[in-house]
């Protein structure tokens, strides 16, 4: 299967091949935006930026960027592996070919590839570990080449394999990335190679954490996840995305080593991060100065970071512990980001990203480069070809097969083809989950005790099969694999409210409609600042678009006062809400996802 | 006057001859407590970070610690200033001479002085104006000369001067300091000599900033308040150490140079950082990124930098706003950071301080070297020696005179000696804030037309003197000049809540009693992430403690929930509360200033 994921043990994802997101469907359109938009766009900038430039003459002239620039590249490159796996185009072909001639001229003879470590602004090849990202690059590019390869062109694997092959010999016995990537790769082109030794290196790199000398500065060893060893660390802490990209390779090394117990490991820290250090939105990291997850509660709309790649990262690891598990929370949890977080990083022209991905903007509110709201590029480019590489193997996160069958983990609009192992033909499916109902028509032959199920999302209270009550269990629902069914979601607005220890948005509500967490903007409301809602009058509307009764809160010259001497009377208005992915489209203005409750 | 601020032009401050603040008071304990404590530790400090190495071979060895190291044993050798200007002690007299050794060993042939600048790991002198530190470092050399001068201790005013007139040279049309200090250091150096070129230059160093082509990165000029000329920025912006110290600059240069509209911008700023970007602590700086301000409102409890030294930057400006204008809402803010933001910084034996002083630690909440409590030092170590200085200096803040006669801008228990413009003899007060009582006692003859007046605090609802209804007049009540007054004010413990746009303490309430903020420790509480109070029924107790009804609020599972879903009931249970200044004395565990509120 053609999919980012193939795990040699566990649930077998559908892969890109397999399934067809529907052409104007929600999830097909991010998909379609992506190949039209924002996969030229990224290979416009590679050159602008300097990446380009920098393995063109790596040790000539000064490096441009940070020291990871060549994984812009790299993750381009994946993106248009997935994209040729889809559609089989040759549009890219010219700068693939210009990509391998510029990698092959880099490469060094024994194999070591990385425009930084090779130019006279890094100390030397694998000496700066923690801010080098050579290991991490490199990752990246293994991702690019097992993308590729899926994809029929086997061009950068024989780029691709010597830098891994030095990898396992540079490291076989010590060291680790200060920002994790180079797990995931290894295992991955391991199944992709069926090469022990990737997978072995990659278990060194996972197990070698928690060694609290390296590691240390600016932020300390829990920046790093090296503060303790994986099996032991009790919660996601640290840079979000580090501790994200660690935790898939964990579950990856787990898997296919049959690690019952570092996979339980994890499965704690996505405990941590999902019920304590997540945003509304699935958002995670709430601290601007490392990037990092705040403590439990810490949740501040006001100064959330929530990172892109973090929303990306999330997915990835939610999609492996739903391979590794079946359980339908990380499915909820995918599709948390994938109607919130990760669609909030793109323009509607798929040209322009988002780093930060904050839950409130004030009026006059300070803007700074990562938190600048959607941008054609960053300095640091992490965000823009993350997007691009996961929204061009989107296909490949929407089903699984396993013993008991076919399991449909994100609804939505698409065909999907069975693969062999549970029978012959196909399901299609139309509706989505924003209109709150979805038919699933196979037409397929399933083999005799393969069934097909349908995750049901936590948020519709009252799931129907063809207007009867749906028996869901343990958020599965069994449909019939002879004859069509429509489930039916409700997808009326809902106040939600956060566990009383997160203090940031006690007295508030935020709605969610459907998967839609919705917003205020000053664009459709005023006094955003100031603006409550109360939550006992009905909210009308649904995921594309709300409203609901308000006010304006009444303020006073006094920073603080009395409690019990009141600023004024609060003055009624009207609440209108977008999609929080919205936010931002008409310009930049005061926005916040979570509103102050007033009884009016 | 032996005084930190000593305007030519402006309201007169009592200096710290004129001053005695009583043994066993509130602020003379805080003073005392710096004297026996404090300052022999920063005098130990200094040889063991690496100052006195730095100094006594600059441009030898490499250079330890952060460029403004120097600044360290400046602001010591200030404190060492007053403390002689108090007491006459010669106790320091050895260190004092071995530092002047060390200076005038170091001082270049131009009068250039600076260990960093002169060291192999800068670019050289006057360069990295804006991270070099070498004007700020030169600016607490300056000041630290006047303070020994003024106690008649001039040697290392020969050794400032020649770093002043230098300055005074190089800069005459162009340049500024990346953190401000050279300007009211050169002021100060003004009204000390008479020499009109230090005001000059100090007037030059404020009117150029606002040149965004300096001062750009990582954070932008808004973080070196170089986004915008002095006149025209509107509101408290950037790292607030640098916001803050660079308007008391600005209103020394608009005092001494009777420049009422430069004096009008920075009272426009005052109330931006006093009204919308200040915890109810007194703290400023929401963020840990760039100890910058945050938006307007943007105040969260969880992740409060509230640094040090903002704190004690606050009240060097506010004291100047209040010589300036004699307002005293500036005198309010005084008292707000001596009661809270400031002490909360040095543990009970003056050896130990914090850098970010947060309203808020979670169960188990991660710590990094600058939240971590308090510390006996720092690798960057403004803040101790800064709080040496200002602790010295304390008596100086009491009480100003001026056409009217004499002002207590601050009532605490001391001896004022009556300036000659205003009388002979002495007024003594007894009593404190916190006890809610203080007798004034005139032991003076005061001359024609002069009065005695005393400022009354915002929270003391209802003064009395002697009993009787005080009639208070924009801040201030007047005094009989020839006999015993005795004003009463309300301590009680009063539930405060914060303007309805700071989203962070919605729907809690602080507790204040008299001129101090109070806390909830888990050394006192269950649970206190969750905990609440019941701000309808009673509080019990005063400024050093209070009671309180309050309930643990249940938690789920869930991180988010639909509103109307109750987690459970709440459980009732006391509050304890301490002087948030005290917090962390027992060991540092979950605390908050901020509690939500509970029907009980």
């Amino acid at each position: 299967m053609t999919a980012p994921v193939r795990l040699q043990h566990g649930r077998a994802p559908l892969g890109i091949t397999e399934v067809t997101l529907t052409p104007g469907s929600y999830l097909g359109d991010l998909q379609d935006l992506n190949a039209s938009a924002t996969l030229p766009h990224a290979i416009g900038k590679l050159d602008e930026s300097g990446v380009i430039a920098n393995l063109a003459s790596p040790g000539g002239e000064a490096h441009r960027g940070f020291g990871f620039s060549d994984s812009d590249l790299y993750k381009t490159l994946e993106a248009v592996g997935w994209e040729i796996a889809r559609t089989g185009t040759t549009a890219f072909d010219g700068f693939l070919d210009s990509s391998y001639r510029l990698l092959r001229a880099a490469q060094q003879p024994d194999g070591y590839l990385n425009s930084w470590g090779l130019s006279a602004d890094s100390p030397g090849r694998w000496v700066d570990l923690q801010w080098g990202h050579e290991l991490y690059s490199a990752g990246h590019l293994i991702q690019a080449a097992v993308a590729l390869n899926r994809a029929g062109r086997g061009e950068l694997m024989a780029i691709a394999r010597p830098v891994a092959d030095l990898i396992v010999r540079r490291f076989a016995h010590e060291g680790t990335c200060g920002h994790p990537e180079i797990e995931t790769a290894l295992v991955e082109l391991y199944r992709e190679t069926g090469e022990p030794g990737y997978l072995t290196s990659a278990k060194g790199f996972v197990e070698r954490r928690g060694n609290p000398v390296q590691h240390t500065k600016p932020f300390g060893p829990a920046y790093f996840q090296d503060h303790a060893p994986v099996r032991d660390a009790e919660d996601a802490t640290g840079h979000a995305v580090r501790q994200l990209y660690l935790d898939a390779g964990c579950v990856d090394v787990a898997v296919e080593t049959g690690d019952a117990d570092l996979l339980a490991a994890v499965q704690r820290r996505w405990d941590s991060a999902h019920r304590r250090r997540m945003f509304i939105t699935g958002g995670m990291g709430s601290h601007f100065q490392d990037e990092s997850f705040g403590d439990d509660h810490e949740l501040a709309s006001e100064r959330s970071y929530a990172e892109t790649c973090a929303a990306i990262a999330d997915l990835h690891l939610s999609w492996r512990l739903l391979l590794a598990t079946g359980e339908a929370r990380y499915g909820q949890a995918m599709e948390r980001v994938l109607y919130n977080a990760i669609p909030a990083a793109v323009s509607e022209d798929g040209t322009s990203f988002t780093y930060a991905n904050p839950l409130q903007v004030r009026t006059g509110g300070r803007v700074v480069e990562y938190n600048s709201g959607r941008q054609p590029w960053f300095s640091c480019a992490c965000c823009p070809p993350n997007v691009a590489r996961l929204r061009a193997s989107l296909a490949a996160y929407l089903a699984f097969a396993d013993d008991e069958g076919l399991a449909i983990a994100l609804p939505a609009a698409a065909t999907l083809e069975l693969p062999p192992q549970v029978g012959t033909g196909r399901v299609v499916i139309t509706g989505d989950l924003e209109a709150g109902s979805l038919t699933v028509t196979p037409e397929a032959d399933f083999l005799p005790g393969m069934g097909l199920r349908i995750r049901v999302p936590e948020w519709a209270t009252s799931p129907q099969v063809d207007g009867a009550p749906a028996p869901v269990e343990n958020g599965w629902l069994s449909l019939d694999t002879a004859a069509r069914s429509t489930v039916t979601l409700d997808v009326t607005p809902t106040a939600m409210v956060a566990d009383a220890r997160v203090d940031a948005v006690r007295g508030s509500v935020a709605v969610q409609a459907g998967p839609t967490v919705l917003c205020a903007e000053a664009h459709d409301n005023r006094e955003v600042d100031a603006l409550a809602i109360d939550p006992n009058r009905p909210l009308t509307g649904d995921p594309t678009g709300a409203t609901g009764s308000g006010a304006v809160l009444a303020t006073g010259e006094a920073l603080y006062r009395r409690f019990g001497e009141p600023a004024g009377d609060p003055e009624a208005t009207p609440v209108t809400l977008i999609p929080y992915r919205e936010w931002g489209r008409r310009g930049r203005v005061a926005m916040r996802v979570w509103l102050p409750t007033v009884d009016l």
